[in-house]
């Protein structure tokens, strides 16, 4: 069963700043190049109800991708070089069909 | 442009309850009637992040649709009848694309 993937989130950096769209698309480049990862979207937030203001969004086949995902040094050095210092709030949920 | 608006929520009813399965049926059916409403989903959220455990997604062509959606008379009285009563947590989200 496919699993969609989420992260909503806040950047430190300014909105339309040029630290901003480079954030977001150095996201895509490095996410997507991860074996496992469809469907990739970068949306935005735009509900007054939440204060995140960000969305990445990918499908795994199944659970066996996702782990390999997590694991990928890709996804890892991502997470430690670019995540950590210039993400201010996240919340992550993953959804498979009812 | 198309907004995507989900809410992630957990239900005060028992995981696999029968009460569960009503609420999540009976909000497909009138959430589904209201004009405007497309590509509606009901998912279950399966993140260990999040304590949240189900999701309602859908698509509007456009703010003007979502408008007519919030205030259509089947959308308020589910709200007052049975998401107030039998929602315990949530948070919703809007996203459209980058």
């Amino acid at each position: 069963m496919s699993i969609q993937h989420t992260v909503v989130f806040r950047l430190v950096h300014a909105a339309g700043s040029a630290e901003e769209a480079e954030f977001l698309d150095t996201g895509r480049t490095t996410l997507t190049a991860i074996p496992g990862v469809t469907d990739f979207h970068v949306s935005r937030q735009v509900s007054a109800e939440s204060d995140l203001a960000w969305q990445f969004s990918m499908v795994f086949a199944d659970q066996s991708a996702y782990d390999a995902y997590n694991t990928h040094p890709a996804h890892v050095g991502f997470v430690q070089s670019r995540w950590v210092p210039e993400v201010e709030a996240f919340q992550e949920y993953d959804f498979v069909t009812r």
